[in-house]
């Protein structure tokens, strides 16, 4: 009986469509120890391991209440197959990865927009919660081909249309768009908004009266060593659209690959976690781990240690 | 005789034992591609190469202004050697490394400010234009063997205690401290400081009434990302106190250790020194590198390199 009850209601943040706020769920269920299926896997964390389809085999088997999915990994084993194994595993989608990388050439302006217009699309076609932006750093790197710059506040005002451009089209379809800011060391290639202040700004610039659908996808991995974290997520109250964990490693041997699972790092996610659920969040917990290591580990075992980990260290 | 003015200038910026700020250069003789003694290098640029002996004695060799040494590098040879040799070479001292990692074990107090004390003494005896201090990270990594914490923000909390008793010190003994905030890649390890704002805040709440003796100093490598860091130079007028130069490398391929030769990488450096300008920091403009790869070119090859770039880059 609460069983089904806290699957209805995982599927119903699916359903919404829109903000995954309380919607009238308890706090009393929120209790990780007790229910994971609030963890929702990023799928990449186990991309090594095999296709999207086995992925969704796994967490379904693990009684993962959601996934968050690649367009590369959706590609590869196609949109409605991919559609079809999530409505039959029962899954939730906290997120589709990802839009962005809005910097580029100006020539290659409709190609970007349309590029993001099919991530949308697609988001819509698996009944993802929200499309995660990625902005999308110095041209070069973002779109390759595109000419070199050093210009990074080009780069803001490029992405920032981009955005706005593509957020008429996403609510059009209803479909939250989730800026993400990065760990500033991911300014150059990947994304130029580094922040949690520069993507609430481009929220409130773009969605000043909070009509929504527009909001922030927060990573404990990029965000936790701002020391003004804990004011901007109260201020994102009713703009949290996903919340992402791993851990930073001390050392950090490889600046892409080389995240911690929940609890060998050095972050507070305990802390974090409570900041963004007082400010009104109550979707799923994605966890989504770039490792050379992790990607070496069989992915039940990986799935096994991530929910131990939801109930120990998050 | 203009070699001659140009030379005075220099070395009255390191006399003053205070801000570097303009009083009375004019403008023109900012322009670096016709001095190069604007040129300061930090040490630990070349540190694989020589002792602080042979470094000094390249600096001069290829007319750089001055330099900025390292504790255990002047350790090594000798506090009055080390002083002896810096005044024989002529050159100014454009800050003196370092100060701070002030994040420990409560018990380990005393230890810590009796350290960072002596780091002032030392900068005293060199004739160093100012002490450069790094806050610190998580106590675990700042000071090792000191209790491991994950609470960052009590870290940022014990820094600022140990900046505010340390620049009573450091005022007594006119000698005045450059906070510089590190990159947030480096928040666990090396330093809770890592905006310019954060920085700057703390300068305004120890020094409210702008007295001196406590600034910051900016690294182009730490600072470039930011999208407030034109408007946080702006407000760092008269608490400039350092500004040093690298590039940012696509793909940095190791956190510490893989910085880049100015006009290498991706940052915008003549924008955030005219910015660094603009707020009226006439001072030396160090280069510091931590690279592998020019530890491994012989010494007089790097300071050729970093004379041409200052030239061409920065």
């Amino acid at each position: 009986m609460l069983a089904g009850l806290l699957h209805d209601a995982h599927l119903a943040v699916r359903r919404t469509g829109n903000l995954p706020l309380t919607r009238g769920l308890k706090a009393d269920m929120r209790d990780l120890t007790k229910d994971h299926r609030w963890l929702s896997l990023n799928t990449a964390t186990v991309r090594r391991q095999g296709d999207l389809i086995a992925i969704i085999e796994a967490c379904a088997r693990h009684g993962i209440g959601a996934i968050s999915p690649w367009r590369d990994q959706v590609a590869q084993v196609g949109l409605e197959r991919a559609a079809k194994a999530v409505r039959d595993a029962r899954l939730a989608l906290s997120g589709y990865c990802r839009g962005g990388m809005f910097t580029g050439d100006r020539a290659r302006r409709l190609e970007i927009r349309d590029d993001n217009r099919r991530a949308v699309d697609e988001a819509k076609a698996l009944g993802a919660s929200t499309v995660i932006l990625v902005a999308g750093g110095l041209p070069q790197f973002s779109r390759p081909g595109s000419a070199a710059s050093k210009h990074l506040s080009d780069a803001h005002a490029v992405a920032e249309e981009g955005i706005a451009e593509l957020y008429e089209y996403a609510a059009a379809a209803d479909v939250p768009l989730a800026i993400e800011p990065l760990h500033p060391m991911y300014a150059a290639d990947r994304a130029c908004i580094n922040t949690l202040a520069h993507a609430l700004d481009i929220c409130d610039r773009l969605d000043p009266e909070r009509e929504g659908g527009l909001g922030v996808a927060v990573d404990v991995y990029h965000v936790w060593w701002d020391p003004t974290v804990m004011a901007q997520l109260k201020r994102a109250s009713g703009r949290l659209l996903a919340f992402h964990v791993c851990d930073w490693l001390v050392p950090t041997n490889d600046m892409l690959n080389d995240r911690g699972m929940m609890g060998d790092g050095v972050i507070d996610i305990k802390r974090l976690r409570a900041a963004v659920e007082a400010a009104g969040y109550a979707g799923h917990i994605e966890v989504e781990i770039f490792s050379q290591r992790w990607w070496s580990v069989p992915m039940d075992d990986v799935l096994t240690t991530a929910i131990a980990r939801l109930k120990s260290a998050v």
